[in-house]
Protein backbone atom coordinates (compact mmCIF):
# COMPACT_ATOMS: atom_id res chain seq x y z
CA UNK A 1 0.00 0.00 0.00
CA UNK A 2 1.51 3.45 -0.79
CA UNK A 3 2.19 5.32 2.01
CA UNK A 4 1.72 9.39 1.89
CA UNK A 5 2.32 12.15 4.45
CA UNK A 6 0.10 15.32 5.26
CA UNK A 7 1.62 18.12 6.49
CA UNK A 8 -0.83 20.68 8.15
CA UNK A 9 -4.62 20.27 9.37
CA UNK A 10 -6.76 22.77 8.91
CA UNK A 11 -9.90 22.72 8.06
CA UNK A 12 -8.79 21.68 4.37
CA UNK A 13 -5.94 19.71 5.26
CA UNK A 14 -7.43 17.26 7.77
CA UNK A 15 -10.60 16.57 5.66
CA UNK A 16 -8.17 16.20 2.51
CA UNK A 17 -6.24 13.64 4.49
CA UNK A 18 -9.11 11.95 5.54
CA UNK A 19 -10.03 11.41 2.12
CA UNK A 20 -7.00 10.05 0.93
CA UNK A 21 -7.11 7.24 4.15
CA UNK A 22 -10.51 6.90 3.35
CA UNK A 23 -9.42 5.35 -0.31
CA UNK A 24 -7.14 2.59 1.28
CA UNK A 25 -3.82 4.86 1.26
CA UNK A 26 -1.62 4.90 4.40
CA UNK A 27 -1.82 8.47 5.73
CA UNK A 28 0.60 9.68 8.06
CA UNK A 29 -0.69 13.23 9.50
CA UNK A 30 1.03 15.92 11.21
CA UNK A 31 0.86 19.20 11.91
CA UNK A 32 1.90 22.45 14.06
CA UNK A 33 0.04 22.67 16.80
CA UNK A 34 -0.85 18.62 17.63
CA UNK A 35 -3.84 20.24 19.51
CA UNK A 36 -5.98 21.40 16.56
CA UNK A 37 -9.52 19.87 16.98
CA UNK A 38 -9.65 19.24 13.25
CA UNK A 39 -6.83 16.46 13.38
CA UNK A 40 -9.33 14.12 14.21
CA UNK A 41 -11.53 14.72 11.33
CA UNK A 42 -8.45 12.60 9.63
CA UNK A 43 -7.86 10.37 12.56
CA UNK A 44 -11.82 8.83 12.36
CA UNK A 45 -10.85 7.78 9.05
CA UNK A 46 -7.79 6.21 9.41
CA UNK A 47 -5.19 8.57 9.25
CA UNK A 48 -2.11 7.75 11.55
CA UNK A 49 -0.89 10.62 13.65
CA UNK A 50 2.68 10.96 13.68
CA UNK A 51 4.46 13.71 16.71
CA UNK A 52 7.19 14.94 13.95
CA UNK A 53 8.20 15.73 10.23
CA UNK A 54 10.47 13.18 10.28
CA UNK A 55 8.11 10.26 11.74
CA UNK A 56 5.83 11.38 9.38
CA UNK A 57 7.70 11.94 5.77
CA UNK A 58 10.43 8.77 6.08
CA UNK A 59 8.29 6.00 4.93
CA UNK A 60 6.12 8.35 2.27
CA UNK A 61 6.48 8.35 -1.33
CA UNK A 62 4.15 11.61 -1.63
CA UNK A 63 4.32 14.55 0.52
CA UNK A 64 1.21 16.81 0.34
CA UNK A 65 1.59 20.22 2.03
CA UNK A 66 -1.31 22.24 3.16
CA UNK A 67 -0.71 25.22 5.37
CA UNK A 68 -0.58 28.69 5.42
CA UNK A 69 1.84 31.12 3.02
CA UNK A 70 5.10 30.52 1.16
CA UNK A 71 6.97 31.00 4.30
CA UNK A 72 4.63 28.58 6.59
CA UNK A 73 5.52 26.24 3.46
CA UNK A 74 9.26 27.04 3.53
CA UNK A 75 9.37 26.32 7.50
CA UNK A 76 8.17 22.68 6.87
CA UNK A 77 10.24 22.03 4.35
CA UNK A 78 13.30 23.06 5.20
CA UNK A 79 13.87 24.05 8.89
CA UNK A 80 16.14 21.97 11.10
CA UNK A 81 14.08 18.37 11.11
CA UNK A 82 11.77 19.47 7.78
CA UNK A 83 10.90 17.46 5.13
CA UNK A 84 14.75 17.43 3.05
CA UNK A 85 15.93 16.19 6.48
CA UNK A 86 13.94 12.67 6.43
CA UNK A 87 12.81 12.77 2.57
CA UNK A 88 13.22 9.13 1.31
CA UNK A 89 14.96 9.34 -2.23
CA UNK A 90 12.71 9.00 -5.13
CA UNK A 91 9.81 10.93 -3.15
CA UNK A 92 7.78 14.00 -4.04
CA UNK A 93 6.22 17.15 -2.79
CA UNK A 94 2.66 18.41 -3.34
CA UNK A 95 2.21 21.42 -2.28
CA UNK A 96 -1.69 22.38 -1.59
CA UNK A 97 -1.13 25.96 -0.13
CA UNK A 98 -2.06 29.03 -2.14
CA UNK A 99 1.15 30.42 -2.40
CA UNK A 100 1.73 33.13 -5.48
CA UNK A 101 3.59 32.15 -8.18
CA UNK A 102 7.02 33.20 -7.49
CA UNK A 103 7.11 31.46 -4.18
CA UNK A 104 6.25 27.93 -5.87
CA UNK A 105 9.12 28.77 -8.11
CA UNK A 106 11.53 29.53 -5.91
CA UNK A 107 10.05 26.58 -3.43
CA UNK A 108 10.59 23.99 -6.87
CA UNK A 109 13.85 25.37 -7.68
CA UNK A 110 15.36 25.00 -4.08
CA UNK A 111 13.37 21.64 -3.95
CA UNK A 112 15.46 20.43 -7.17
CA UNK A 113 18.67 21.80 -5.91
CA UNK A 114 18.11 18.76 -3.66
CA UNK A 115 16.93 16.06 -6.03
CA UNK A 116 12.86 16.59 -4.93
CA UNK A 117 10.18 17.05 -7.41
CA UNK A 118 7.65 19.53 -6.79
CA UNK A 119 4.65 20.34 -8.20
CA UNK A 120 2.10 23.61 -6.70
CA UNK A 121 -1.60 21.96 -6.67
CA UNK A 122 -3.59 24.80 -5.09
CA UNK A 123 -7.74 23.66 -4.29
CA UNK A 124 -11.09 25.59 -4.66
CA UNK A 125 -13.61 24.64 -3.61
CA UNK A 126 -13.75 25.14 -0.12
CA UNK A 127 -14.47 23.36 3.54
CA UNK A 128 -17.61 21.26 1.85
CA UNK A 129 -15.80 20.57 -1.15
CA UNK A 130 -12.32 19.48 1.06
CA UNK A 131 -14.97 17.16 2.94
CA UNK A 132 -17.19 16.08 0.07
CA UNK A 133 -13.86 14.86 -1.55
CA UNK A 134 -15.14 17.62 -4.47
CA UNK A 135 -12.39 19.85 -4.53
CA UNK A 136 -10.69 21.63 -7.89
CA UNK A 137 -7.19 21.17 -8.07
CA UNK A 138 -4.72 23.85 -10.24
CA UNK A 139 -1.30 21.56 -10.40
CA UNK A 140 1.75 23.11 -12.06
CA UNK A 141 4.28 20.48 -12.52
CA UNK A 142 6.03 18.17 -15.31
CA UNK A 143 3.66 16.35 -17.08
CA UNK A 144 4.97 12.76 -15.42
CA UNK A 145 4.76 13.95 -12.05
CA UNK A 146 1.20 15.02 -12.67
CA UNK A 147 0.35 11.65 -13.77
CA UNK A 148 2.25 10.17 -11.22
CA UNK A 149 0.01 11.96 -8.34
CA UNK A 150 -3.29 11.65 -10.26
CA UNK A 151 -5.16 9.07 -8.61
CA UNK A 152 -4.06 10.27 -5.17
CA UNK A 153 -5.41 13.89 -5.94
CA UNK A 154 -8.89 11.65 -7.25
CA UNK A 155 -9.43 10.94 -3.75
CA UNK A 156 -9.99 14.36 -2.43
CA UNK A 157 -11.37 15.94 -5.71
CA UNK A 158 -13.78 15.88 -8.42
CA UNK A 159 -12.02 18.40 -11.15
CA UNK A 160 -8.37 17.87 -11.93
CA UNK A 161 -6.40 20.21 -14.05
CA UNK A 162 -2.56 20.22 -15.10
CA UNK A 163 -2.00 23.81 -15.56
CA UNK A 164 1.59 23.69 -17.32
CA UNK A 165 5.11 23.78 -15.41
CA UNK A 166 5.70 24.61 -11.56
CA UNK A 167 3.77 27.76 -10.33
CA UNK A 168 0.91 27.26 -13.25
CA UNK A 169 -1.77 25.62 -10.65
CA UNK A 170 -0.74 29.17 -9.16
CA UNK A 171 -1.23 31.20 -11.76
CA UNK A 172 -4.79 29.81 -12.66
CA UNK A 173 -5.92 29.69 -8.94
CA UNK A 174 -4.98 33.78 -8.40
CA UNK A 175 -7.53 34.61 -12.03
CA UNK A 176 -10.14 32.48 -10.45
CA UNK A 177 -9.52 34.83 -7.10
CA UNK A 178 -9.69 37.93 -9.29
CA UNK A 179 -13.18 36.38 -10.62
CA UNK A 180 -14.56 35.65 -7.63
CA UNK A 181 -13.61 38.79 -5.98
CA UNK A 182 -15.43 40.68 -8.93
CA UNK A 183 -18.61 39.21 -9.11
CA UNK A 184 -19.08 39.64 -5.36
CA UNK A 185 -18.54 43.53 -6.04
CA UNK A 186 -21.26 43.45 -8.59
CA UNK A 187 -23.77 41.28 -6.06
CA UNK A 188 -22.77 43.02 -3.67
CA UNK A 189 -23.75 46.28 -5.35
CA UNK A 190 -26.63 45.04 -7.36
CA UNK A 191 -28.14 44.08 -4.10
CA UNK A 192 -27.65 47.46 -2.28
CA UNK A 193 -29.29 49.04 -5.44
CA UNK A 194 -32.10 46.44 -4.93
CA UNK A 195 -32.73 47.59 -1.51
CA UNK A 196 -32.35 51.08 -2.15
CA UNK A 197 -34.77 50.45 -5.18
CA UNK A 198 -37.03 48.67 -2.69
CA UNK A 199 -36.94 45.48 -4.64
CA UNK A 200 -36.76 42.11 -3.49
CA UNK A 201 -32.99 40.23 -3.01
CA UNK A 202 -34.98 37.06 -4.10
CA UNK A 203 -36.02 38.41 -7.44
CA UNK A 204 -32.38 39.77 -8.26
CA UNK A 205 -31.20 35.87 -7.70
CA UNK A 206 -34.16 34.44 -9.44
CA UNK A 207 -34.08 36.87 -12.35
CA UNK A 208 -30.52 38.04 -13.35
CA UNK A 209 -29.71 33.95 -12.34
CA UNK A 210 -31.85 33.00 -15.30
CA UNK A 211 -29.97 34.63 -17.90
CA UNK A 212 -26.48 36.72 -18.65
CA UNK A 213 -25.97 37.13 -14.46
CA UNK A 214 -26.19 34.01 -14.10
CA UNK A 215 -23.40 32.75 -11.45
CA UNK A 216 -22.56 29.89 -9.18
CA UNK A 217 -21.47 33.21 -6.51
CA UNK A 218 -25.23 34.90 -7.24
CA UNK A 219 -27.05 31.77 -6.93
CA UNK A 220 -25.51 30.65 -3.49
CA UNK A 221 -24.14 33.66 -2.11
CA UNK A 222 -26.51 36.44 -3.42
CA UNK A 223 -29.21 35.56 -0.37
CA UNK A 224 -26.23 35.76 2.14
CA UNK A 225 -25.45 39.36 0.92
CA UNK A 226 -28.86 40.81 1.17
CA UNK A 227 -29.58 39.07 4.50
CA UNK A 228 -26.67 40.02 6.33
CA UNK A 229 -25.56 36.66 6.99
CA UNK A 230 -22.01 36.62 7.24
CA UNK A 231 -20.70 32.69 8.10
CA UNK A 232 -17.84 32.50 6.62
CA UNK A 233 -17.29 29.44 3.30
CA UNK A 234 -14.00 31.45 2.73
CA UNK A 235 -12.92 33.99 4.97
CA UNK A 236 -11.97 38.18 4.13
CA UNK A 237 -8.40 37.32 5.65
CA UNK A 238 -7.85 34.78 3.42
CA UNK A 239 -9.08 36.42 0.04
CA UNK A 240 -7.16 39.02 1.21
CA UNK A 241 -3.71 37.00 1.38
CA UNK A 242 -4.56 35.81 -2.23
CA UNK A 243 -5.43 39.37 -3.36
CA UNK A 244 -2.13 40.36 -2.31
CA UNK A 245 -0.30 37.24 -4.19
CA UNK A 246 -1.87 38.91 -7.27
CA UNK A 247 -0.35 42.04 -6.55
CA UNK A 248 2.53 40.19 -6.50
CA UNK A 249 2.60 38.55 -9.41
CA UNK A 250 1.46 41.35 -11.41
CA UNK A 251 4.40 43.25 -12.08
CA UNK A 252 3.43 46.53 -14.20
CA UNK A 253 0.02 45.29 -14.97
CA UNK A 254 -2.91 47.96 -14.34
CA UNK A 255 -5.53 45.99 -12.84
CA UNK A 256 -8.20 48.77 -11.09
CA UNK A 257 -10.87 46.37 -10.70
CA UNK A 258 -8.36 44.17 -8.40
CA UNK A 259 -7.04 47.22 -6.73
CA UNK A 260 -10.73 48.47 -6.03
CA UNK A 261 -11.85 44.51 -4.28
CA UNK A 262 -8.93 44.57 -2.43
CA UNK A 263 -9.49 47.93 -1.12
CA UNK A 264 -12.99 46.85 0.07
CA UNK A 265 -12.15 43.74 1.31
CA UNK A 266 -9.10 45.22 3.65
CA UNK A 267 -11.98 47.95 4.60
CA UNK A 268 -14.23 45.40 6.30
CA UNK A 269 -11.81 43.50 7.28
CA UNK A 270 -10.87 46.17 9.87
CA UNK A 271 -14.48 46.57 10.78
CA UNK A 272 -15.62 44.29 14.28
CA UNK A 273 -15.14 40.14 13.46
CA UNK A 274 -14.33 41.55 9.29
CA UNK A 275 -11.85 39.02 9.10
CA UNK A 276 -13.06 35.68 10.21
CA UNK A 277 -16.68 36.58 8.15
CA UNK A 278 -17.16 35.40 5.03
CA UNK A 279 -16.60 37.46 1.27
CA UNK A 280 -20.18 38.32 1.27
CA UNK A 281 -19.56 40.29 4.41
CA UNK A 282 -17.98 42.90 1.61
CA UNK A 283 -21.41 44.48 1.35
CA UNK A 284 -20.76 45.80 5.11
CA UNK A 285 -18.68 48.31 3.17
CA UNK A 286 -21.93 49.16 1.74
CA UNK A 287 -23.52 50.18 5.22
CA UNK A 288 -25.38 46.55 5.90
CA UNK B 1 -58.05 37.15 -32.49
CA UNK B 2 -55.91 40.09 -30.07
CA UNK B 3 -54.42 42.54 -32.12
CA UNK B 4 -51.29 44.18 -31.16
CA UNK B 5 -49.04 47.19 -31.66
CA UNK B 6 -45.55 47.06 -31.71
CA UNK B 7 -43.46 50.30 -32.20
CA UNK B 8 -39.95 50.15 -32.65
CA UNK B 9 -38.62 47.89 -35.09
CA UNK B 10 -34.84 47.60 -34.11
CA UNK B 11 -33.13 44.28 -33.63
CA UNK B 12 -35.12 43.89 -30.60
CA UNK B 13 -38.44 44.90 -31.51
CA UNK B 14 -38.11 43.10 -34.81
CA UNK B 15 -37.35 39.94 -33.72
CA UNK B 16 -39.92 40.44 -30.99
CA UNK B 17 -42.76 41.22 -33.08
CA UNK B 18 -42.14 38.77 -35.53
CA UNK B 19 -42.66 36.16 -32.33
CA UNK B 20 -45.80 37.46 -31.60
CA UNK B 21 -46.99 37.32 -35.17
CA UNK B 22 -45.73 33.55 -35.41
CA UNK B 23 -47.94 33.01 -32.35
CA UNK B 24 -50.95 34.14 -34.23
CA UNK B 25 -51.91 37.61 -33.17
CA UNK B 26 -52.47 40.61 -35.40
CA UNK B 27 -49.46 42.73 -35.26
CA UNK B 28 -49.19 45.73 -36.43
CA UNK B 29 -45.88 47.43 -36.81
CA UNK B 30 -44.55 50.50 -37.02
CA UNK B 31 -40.98 52.44 -36.94
CA UNK B 32 -39.61 56.02 -36.87
CA UNK B 33 -37.43 55.33 -39.93
CA UNK B 34 -38.98 52.92 -42.69
CA UNK B 35 -36.30 51.64 -44.49
CA UNK B 36 -34.67 49.92 -41.28
CA UNK B 37 -33.66 46.43 -42.61
CA UNK B 38 -34.83 44.70 -39.40
CA UNK B 39 -38.17 45.67 -40.11
CA UNK B 40 -38.59 42.51 -42.55
CA UNK B 41 -37.47 39.69 -39.63
CA UNK B 42 -41.48 41.07 -38.55
CA UNK B 43 -43.25 41.37 -41.77
CA UNK B 44 -41.70 37.74 -43.11
CA UNK B 45 -43.46 36.55 -40.05
CA UNK B 46 -46.94 37.69 -40.64
CA UNK B 47 -46.47 41.49 -38.85
CA UNK B 48 -47.98 44.21 -41.12
CA UNK B 49 -46.58 47.40 -41.30
CA UNK B 50 -48.49 50.79 -40.61
CA UNK B 51 -46.68 54.00 -41.83
CA UNK B 52 -48.16 56.18 -38.89
CA UNK B 53 -48.93 55.22 -35.31
CA UNK B 54 -52.20 55.93 -35.61
CA UNK B 55 -53.19 53.29 -38.23
CA UNK B 56 -50.91 51.23 -35.70
CA UNK B 57 -52.55 51.77 -32.54
CA UNK B 58 -55.59 52.20 -33.26
CA UNK B 59 -57.55 48.90 -33.53
CA UNK B 60 -55.05 47.60 -31.27
CA UNK B 61 -55.78 46.24 -27.27
CA UNK B 62 -51.97 46.23 -26.59
CA UNK B 63 -49.08 48.32 -27.60
CA UNK B 64 -45.73 47.38 -27.17
CA UNK B 65 -43.16 50.03 -27.53
CA UNK B 66 -39.47 48.85 -27.84
CA UNK B 67 -37.13 52.06 -28.32
CA UNK B 68 -33.71 53.78 -26.92
CA UNK B 69 -34.40 55.89 -24.45
CA UNK B 70 -37.19 57.70 -21.84
CA UNK B 71 -37.20 60.81 -24.46
CA UNK B 72 -37.79 58.13 -27.09
CA UNK B 73 -40.32 56.52 -25.50
CA UNK B 74 -42.16 59.83 -24.71
CA UNK B 75 -41.79 61.10 -27.98
CA UNK B 76 -43.64 57.82 -29.24
CA UNK B 77 -46.63 58.23 -26.77
CA UNK B 78 -47.24 61.93 -26.06
CA UNK B 79 -46.72 64.29 -29.51
CA UNK B 80 -48.73 65.42 -31.71
CA UNK B 81 -50.14 62.29 -33.40
CA UNK B 82 -47.96 59.91 -30.91
CA UNK B 83 -50.08 56.79 -29.39
CA UNK B 84 -52.34 59.09 -27.12
CA UNK B 85 -53.82 60.70 -29.95
CA UNK B 86 -54.79 57.06 -31.29
CA UNK B 87 -55.38 54.61 -28.57
CA UNK B 88 -58.51 53.12 -27.66
CA UNK B 89 -60.17 52.59 -24.44
CA UNK B 90 -59.00 50.00 -22.00
CA UNK B 91 -55.94 49.26 -24.15
CA UNK B 92 -52.62 49.48 -22.40
CA UNK B 93 -49.02 50.63 -23.18
CA UNK B 94 -45.74 47.74 -22.24
CA UNK B 95 -42.66 49.38 -22.75
CA UNK B 96 -39.51 46.96 -23.16
CA UNK B 97 -37.18 49.64 -23.24
CA UNK B 98 -34.31 49.76 -20.48
CA UNK B 99 -35.51 53.92 -19.50
CA UNK B 100 -34.59 53.25 -16.38
CA UNK B 101 -37.03 53.80 -12.67
CA UNK B 102 -37.77 57.75 -12.82
CA UNK B 103 -38.33 57.98 -16.56
CA UNK B 104 -40.72 54.69 -16.31
CA UNK B 105 -42.79 56.13 -12.95
CA UNK B 106 -42.92 59.40 -14.57
CA UNK B 107 -44.42 57.79 -17.48
CA UNK B 108 -46.78 55.64 -16.07
CA UNK B 109 -48.02 58.88 -14.02
CA UNK B 110 -48.50 60.54 -17.07
CA UNK B 111 -50.66 58.18 -18.91
CA UNK B 112 -52.46 57.58 -16.19
CA UNK B 113 -53.80 60.78 -16.30
CA UNK B 114 -54.86 59.94 -19.99
CA UNK B 115 -56.69 56.93 -18.01
CA UNK B 116 -54.29 54.57 -19.69
CA UNK B 117 -52.90 51.32 -18.13
CA UNK B 118 -48.95 50.73 -18.37
CA UNK B 119 -46.32 48.57 -17.11
CA UNK B 120 -42.55 48.54 -17.50
CA UNK B 121 -41.48 45.29 -18.94
CA UNK B 122 -37.47 45.71 -19.75
CA UNK B 123 -35.36 42.58 -21.51
CA UNK B 124 -32.29 40.62 -21.29
CA UNK B 125 -31.00 37.86 -23.68
CA UNK B 126 -30.14 40.01 -26.18
CA UNK B 127 -30.62 39.57 -30.01
CA UNK B 128 -30.27 35.89 -30.04
CA UNK B 129 -33.07 35.29 -27.22
CA UNK B 130 -35.29 37.68 -29.09
CA UNK B 131 -34.98 35.75 -32.40
CA UNK B 132 -34.87 32.24 -30.49
CA UNK B 133 -38.37 33.87 -27.82
CA UNK B 134 -36.24 32.87 -24.91
CA UNK B 135 -36.01 36.37 -23.75
CA UNK B 136 -36.29 37.40 -20.00
CA UNK B 137 -38.95 40.20 -19.15
CA UNK B 138 -39.03 42.28 -16.19
CA UNK B 139 -42.52 43.34 -15.39
CA UNK B 140 -43.53 46.31 -13.40
CA UNK B 141 -47.18 47.17 -13.04
CA UNK B 142 -50.31 45.83 -11.59
CA UNK B 143 -50.91 42.05 -10.83
CA UNK B 144 -54.03 42.47 -12.76
CA UNK B 145 -52.04 43.56 -15.98
CA UNK B 146 -48.97 41.39 -15.62
CA UNK B 147 -51.45 38.17 -16.29
CA UNK B 148 -53.48 39.98 -18.81
CA UNK B 149 -50.35 40.33 -20.95
CA UNK B 150 -48.78 37.40 -19.98
CA UNK B 151 -49.74 34.80 -22.77
CA UNK B 152 -48.00 37.92 -24.86
CA UNK B 153 -45.03 37.74 -23.36
CA UNK B 154 -44.61 34.29 -23.60
CA UNK B 155 -44.70 33.97 -27.30
CA UNK B 156 -41.60 36.20 -26.61
CA UNK B 157 -39.77 35.15 -23.64
CA UNK B 158 -39.49 32.19 -21.31
CA UNK B 159 -38.29 33.48 -18.59
CA UNK B 160 -41.42 35.85 -17.53
CA UNK B 161 -40.84 37.83 -14.18
CA UNK B 162 -43.26 40.28 -11.75
CA UNK B 163 -40.95 42.48 -10.07
CA UNK B 164 -43.69 44.79 -8.29
CA UNK B 165 -45.11 48.18 -9.13
CA UNK B 166 -44.29 50.42 -12.07
CA UNK B 167 -40.43 50.95 -12.30
CA UNK B 168 -39.23 47.41 -10.34
CA UNK B 169 -39.25 45.67 -13.81
CA UNK B 170 -36.89 48.77 -14.62
CA UNK B 171 -34.78 48.17 -10.99
CA UNK B 172 -34.07 44.35 -11.64
CA UNK B 173 -32.52 45.08 -15.02
CA UNK B 174 -30.05 47.80 -13.59
CA UNK B 175 -29.20 45.06 -11.05
CA UNK B 176 -28.35 42.89 -13.98
CA UNK B 177 -26.40 45.25 -16.21
CA UNK B 178 -24.61 45.72 -12.59
CA UNK B 179 -23.97 42.02 -12.15
CA UNK B 180 -22.60 41.63 -15.72
CA UNK B 181 -20.50 45.15 -16.04
CA UNK B 182 -18.54 43.46 -12.66
CA UNK B 183 -18.30 40.07 -14.23
CA UNK B 184 -17.15 41.32 -17.71
CA UNK B 185 -14.30 43.46 -15.16
CA UNK B 186 -12.99 40.12 -13.28
CA UNK B 187 -12.61 38.19 -16.63
CA UNK B 188 -10.99 40.87 -18.22
CA UNK B 189 -8.31 40.97 -15.51
CA UNK B 190 -8.75 37.38 -14.89
CA UNK B 191 -7.10 36.67 -19.02
CA UNK B 192 -5.06 39.68 -18.29
CA UNK B 193 -3.13 37.97 -15.40
CA UNK B 194 -3.56 34.93 -17.11
CA UNK B 195 -1.81 35.95 -20.41
CA UNK B 196 1.17 37.65 -18.37
CA UNK B 197 1.83 34.83 -16.42
CA UNK B 198 1.92 32.53 -19.64
CA UNK B 199 -1.45 30.47 -18.89
CA UNK B 200 -3.48 29.14 -21.61
CA UNK B 201 -6.65 31.14 -21.59
CA UNK B 202 -8.90 28.53 -21.81
CA UNK B 203 -7.92 26.74 -19.01
CA UNK B 204 -8.87 29.89 -16.75
CA UNK B 205 -12.38 29.64 -18.81
CA UNK B 206 -12.43 25.45 -18.01
CA UNK B 207 -10.65 25.34 -14.78
CA UNK B 208 -12.28 28.42 -12.86
CA UNK B 209 -15.62 27.96 -14.83
CA UNK B 210 -15.67 24.34 -12.98
CA UNK B 211 -16.12 26.29 -9.12
CA UNK B 212 -16.60 29.45 -7.43
CA UNK B 213 -15.86 31.54 -10.39
CA UNK B 214 -18.63 29.60 -12.89
CA UNK B 215 -20.84 32.00 -14.39
CA UNK B 216 -22.39 32.38 -17.87
CA UNK B 217 -20.46 35.21 -18.78
CA UNK B 218 -17.31 33.77 -18.46
CA UNK B 219 -18.05 30.55 -20.27
CA UNK B 220 -20.24 32.25 -22.94
CA UNK B 221 -17.35 35.74 -23.22
CA UNK B 222 -14.18 34.46 -21.27
CA UNK B 223 -12.49 33.27 -24.93
CA UNK B 224 -13.45 36.00 -26.53
CA UNK B 225 -11.91 38.69 -24.48
CA UNK B 226 -8.69 36.44 -24.58
CA UNK B 227 -8.95 36.23 -28.66
CA UNK B 228 -10.05 39.63 -28.78
CA UNK B 229 -13.06 39.11 -30.43
CA UNK B 230 -15.15 42.18 -29.94
CA UNK B 231 -18.15 41.35 -32.24
CA UNK B 232 -21.24 43.13 -30.13
CA UNK B 233 -23.51 40.77 -28.71
CA UNK B 234 -24.39 43.97 -26.56
CA UNK B 235 -22.56 46.74 -27.31
CA UNK B 236 -20.73 48.85 -24.80
CA UNK B 237 -22.81 52.44 -25.83
CA UNK B 238 -25.85 50.46 -25.08
CA UNK B 239 -23.91 49.31 -21.33
CA UNK B 240 -23.25 52.96 -21.06
CA UNK B 241 -26.72 54.30 -21.58
CA UNK B 242 -27.77 51.39 -18.74
CA UNK B 243 -25.16 52.26 -16.93
CA UNK B 244 -26.04 56.59 -16.74
CA UNK B 245 -29.60 54.81 -15.60
CA UNK B 246 -27.98 53.30 -12.53
CA UNK B 247 -26.14 56.73 -11.50
CA UNK B 248 -29.39 58.48 -11.76
CA UNK B 249 -31.39 56.26 -9.48
CA UNK B 250 -28.34 55.62 -7.07
CA UNK B 251 -29.27 58.74 -5.94
CA UNK B 252 -26.87 59.41 -2.61
CA UNK B 253 -25.50 55.45 -2.52
CA UNK B 254 -21.70 55.31 -3.30
CA UNK B 255 -21.03 52.31 -5.44
CA UNK B 256 -17.33 52.48 -6.55
CA UNK B 257 -17.26 49.47 -8.55
CA UNK B 258 -20.21 50.77 -10.83
CA UNK B 259 -18.23 54.11 -11.04
CA UNK B 260 -15.20 51.96 -11.98
CA UNK B 261 -16.63 50.05 -15.16
CA UNK B 262 -18.32 53.11 -16.03
CA UNK B 263 -14.98 54.98 -16.26
CA UNK B 264 -13.43 51.54 -18.24
CA UNK B 265 -16.17 51.06 -20.34
CA UNK B 266 -16.44 54.81 -21.15
CA UNK B 267 -12.32 54.86 -21.80
CA UNK B 268 -12.93 51.72 -24.67
CA UNK B 269 -15.98 53.94 -26.37
CA UNK B 270 -13.72 56.56 -26.75
CA UNK B 271 -10.87 54.05 -28.86
CA UNK B 272 -11.30 53.41 -32.47
CA UNK B 273 -14.98 51.49 -33.13
CA UNK B 274 -15.24 50.88 -29.34
CA UNK B 275 -18.58 52.10 -28.58
CA UNK B 276 -20.63 50.04 -30.95
CA UNK B 277 -18.02 47.08 -30.15
CA UNK B 278 -19.78 44.52 -27.56
CA UNK B 279 -19.09 44.70 -23.86
CA UNK B 280 -16.23 41.84 -23.70
CA UNK B 281 -13.79 44.99 -25.78
CA UNK B 282 -13.81 46.23 -22.22
CA UNK B 283 -10.29 44.36 -21.77
CA UNK B 284 -9.08 46.97 -24.89
CA UNK B 285 -8.62 48.96 -21.35
CA UNK B 286 -6.05 46.77 -21.08
CA UNK B 287 -4.14 47.52 -23.54
CA UNK B 288 -5.34 43.83 -25.56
Amino acid sequence: MKTVAFLGMGVMGSAMAGNLAKAGYQVNIWNRNPDRSEIKQATERGAAWCSTIATAVKPAQVIFICVGNGKDVEEVLFTHQGVVDAIAPGSVVVDCSTIGVVSAQAIGNRLQSYGIDFCDAPVSGGDIGARAGTLTFMVGGSPELYNRILPLLQAMGKNIFHCGPIGSGQAVKLCNQILVSHYMMGICEAMTLAEHLAVAPQLVVDVCGSGAAASWALTNLGMKVAQGDFTPGFMIKHMLKDLNLVTAAQGELNLPGTKLVTELFTAVANLPQGAEQGTQAMVRFYGK
